[in-house]
């Protein structure tokens, strides 16, 4: 493929070939096996840049993969043979309006960037995924990433209120804007939120802000049975509105301990991380009914605390589960979600599918609303280990939708979790799927693989 | 057309033909003056019946035109020639799931009875249009509604998770569902939500709940300026998170006065209502903060009650403006939006437009989202005063346009805010639109002519 024009039509430096160059775009954090070395990686610096390249790509029917900053953990951007990758990573404006309580950024700039902006405003971007200091909001928006505080504050989608896409042909438009209630037409900026790539290329984000949040109380509680813990759960969930509500198994305990050395206790079968900011003095005393739920859901050991640093340290802790898990070998990670009663069949399920197929499989969990990380163990080395992982793999995502959930509840379907999306959604849905995947993107340049 | 296989494929008295009984679904709230009698009416029963309507409508090639309870605005649901008006409103069954705080409701419930029936389970459905007594959950769903508490709680979209849709051609889907996070696949679910009925059917929702709204302080100021309060309101906005801010202009004041004689400030220019829910006893003290925000824009008189009976009868005075508007005339109903900074400028050019037309324009507004309803008054026997009217109508809606904002922000295109809508979000959008209509409704049977 002549990639001349292309060159000469985009900034110096833009358009990498040197495989020693693109062997960071080749994958994302799922490190799919599948990945190939792609035709190039373009660095857009702009809304133009983008245009430059799906208009050469559309005259080409060369497939691009969006990128943001590569954290995704399944396969949403793996490079495809023969195609772009067209990276956002140096795309990084922002403006705050703190009147409007609005952001305009980029979709490069991370998440972790774009909290610290609007902080300097006494303003406040809620969406909090783990990943926040490696992952862009490009990439947030694409997957329509969730996060810790999540169960309070909903999900990117509930914060993005307009974009700037670029379309496969290389048209730029644009969708939504500054205003906090808009219903002129149809509701295409949701459409694009959680697209994966698959759709457009989002060159601009308009999200919305809310004042800084308040103080925070913080509840640990280690339980010594899962089942205990899932009853402290749903009491909670129940009755209050708690602004984080994080869960993790023994393995994950203990892969954080070995890591942070900080004193968890090691022989509970689950450790729940549990926050309020209710206003003022309140976040006090809604920890406390948070804490009585958990002692009476027969907690071995509990306690609240109102100092930040204390309560950071252990969200801090819930944050490193997948790094710390990943010490133990290779990770097959999951996102699968149920509705919040099934929680506890998830969880023993998981276990059985574990000692079934003789891996072991850490569970951690935004629990407050149902969302589960089975994260599965293997060594690459050891073949017939790596296919009863994979076989784990597939059968917890099997369960989820036998309960009535999904195979995935934030990191998006990517390529990895392609096979099991027609079991939850079905025909008629793929198929409603697939003619808007072609009314948007009748060549099938966008993300091809990805999601379809 | 021969209505005899449609009559016999569906319930006995589903089928209403007879003019003095269509003449209820002819027109919504709106009172389009393009209605005509349609075809008929069906009533449907149950998603099968929906399908069955469809069916015949795709293989005959009539238009259907969905309603709920008929409330809308905007002409959403007007009756179209030669075709069939679709009521969802014998669709009444709701379940709900307390622990997962989901509830699973037919389109043709009205929105007071999706509150009540929740609070059962001392759950809280937030979405709070004024007509929540008089609209259906599906054209709240279909419109993506607003309401009051929108400022701080969202608007539909954020509380629905799921539906069940029957498509232009009959076949019946499910997206989305009581997951509380889910992002397997396209966002197709918020796709459907404010469509207005142009690419589908709603016939079952799954909404998220939350618990119960804790008590409520309200504040209540009144100002000499419109300045004034508007000075008030984005200094609310700036610092907290009220659970309502809402605004009534000199005349809404006094039409309400004149029908409820509560003692309101007939002098005053602007009238404020902002309520705080803040847990526990800091609801007072974020009304005193609010309080004083107002008393530093210069409130002629402001005061804050504890009292619920109290605050809900000025909530419920707010509620009432349009209806007590529509004593003076007929109306032509706005609902313009703009990014907060903007609302002065939006309301002062309303202001002028009045005088330069010579008619009166009251303005009541969401105004924590920057979300207005400027009423027009005019009296339909006097052509000329109709015609300024009209005039006017125009001139507001692109007014917000060029103050970056929306020509509607909760109450839909529907037919009669459509010939504005390519001014607001240009032709690419437009055509992307299209694209999008066409892949889920190629015959165009859906509910022609509301947006496209
Ligand atoms: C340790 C760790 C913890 C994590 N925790 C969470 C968590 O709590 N919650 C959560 O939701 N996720 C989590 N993730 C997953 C990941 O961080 C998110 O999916 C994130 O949103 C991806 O952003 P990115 O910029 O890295 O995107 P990438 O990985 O670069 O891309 C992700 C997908 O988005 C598309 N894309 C990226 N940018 C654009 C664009 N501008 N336009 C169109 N498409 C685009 C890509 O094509 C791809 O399909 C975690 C990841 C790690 C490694
Ligand atoms: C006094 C008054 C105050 C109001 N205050 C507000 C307010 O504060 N906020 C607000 O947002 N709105 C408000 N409205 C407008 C109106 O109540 C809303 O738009 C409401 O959502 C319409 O619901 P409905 O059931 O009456 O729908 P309808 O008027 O019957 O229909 C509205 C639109 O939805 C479509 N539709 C209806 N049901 C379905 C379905 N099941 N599937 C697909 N499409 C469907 C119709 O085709 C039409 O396009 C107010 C109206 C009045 C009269």
């Amino acid at each position: 493929m002549d990639l001349s024009e292309l060159i000469r039509d985009l900034p110096d430096g833009a358009v990498l070939t040197d495989p020693d160059l693109t062997e960071r775009y080749r994958q994302d954090w799922a490190r799919d096996p599948a990945a190939v070395e792609p035709l190039a990686v373009v660095r857009a610096t702009s809304t133009a840049d983008v245009q430059t390249v799906l208009r050469w790509a559309t005259t080409h029917r060369v497939p691009v993969v969006p990128r943001g900053a590569g954290s995704g953990l399944s396969g949403g951007a793996t490079a495809v043979a023969g195609g772009i990758v067209l990276t956002t990573e140096r795309m990084r404006a922002i403006t705050v309006d703190p009147v409007t309580r609005t952001a305009v950024a980029q979709p490069g700039l991370l998440n972790a960037e774009v909290k610290r902006a609007v902080a300097a405003h006494g303003l406040w971007y809620p969406p909090d995924p783990s990943s926040f200091e490696i992952c862009s909001i490009g990439g947030n928006a694409a997957t329509n990433a969730g996060g810790l505080c999540c169960v309070k504050y909903g999900v990117t989608s509930d914060y993005v209120l307009g974009m700037e896409v670029v379309l496969a042909d290389g048209s730029a438009v644009r969708l939504g804007g500054p205003r906090l209630k808009d219903s002129a037409g149809l509701s295409l900026t949701k459409l694009f939120v959680g697209s994966e790539g698959t759709l457009g290329v989002i060159t601009e984000l308009t999200l919305r802000l809310i004042p800084a949040q308040p103080a925070q109380s913080t509840v640990v509680a280690s339980f010594a049975t899962l089942d205990a813990a899932s009853a402290a759960i749903l009491a909670i969930t129940r009755e209050l509105r708690p602004a984080m509500l994080e869960f993790m198994d023994r393995v994950a305990i203990n892969a954080v301990e070995d890591a942070l050395n900080m004193g968890l206790d090691r022989n509970a079968e689950a450790l729940l991380i549990a926050r309020s900011d209710a206003p003022g003095s309140y976040a006090g005393r809604e920890a406390e009914l948070m804490l009585q739920a958990c002692t009476e859901a027969g907690a071995v050991e509990a306690f609240h605390t109102d100092d930040a640093a204390e309560g950071e340290a252990f969200t801090a802790a819930r944050r490193f589960a997948i790094p710390a898990v990943e010490r133990l070998g290779d990770l097959l990670l999951e996102d699968v979600g149920v509705p919040l009663p099934k929680l506890p069949d998830l969880v023993t399920g998981i276990a059985r599918i574990a000692r079934h197929r003789n891996v072991t499989v850490s569970v951690i969990a935004h629990a407050g609303d149902g969302n589960t990380h089975p994260l599965i163990v293997y060594n690459p080395a050891d073949a017939a280990q790596t296919e009863r992982a994979q076989s784990a793999f597939g059968e917890i995502m099997e369960l989820a939708i036998a309960l009535g959930g999904t195979i995935t509840g934030e990191h998006g379907v990517g390529r990895l979790k392609k096979p099991w999306l027609p079991d939850q959604l079905g025909p008629e849905v793929m198929a409603l799927t697939e003619r808007i995947k072609r009314a948007l993107d009748p060549d099938g340049i966008l993300n091809p693989g990805a999601i379809l």
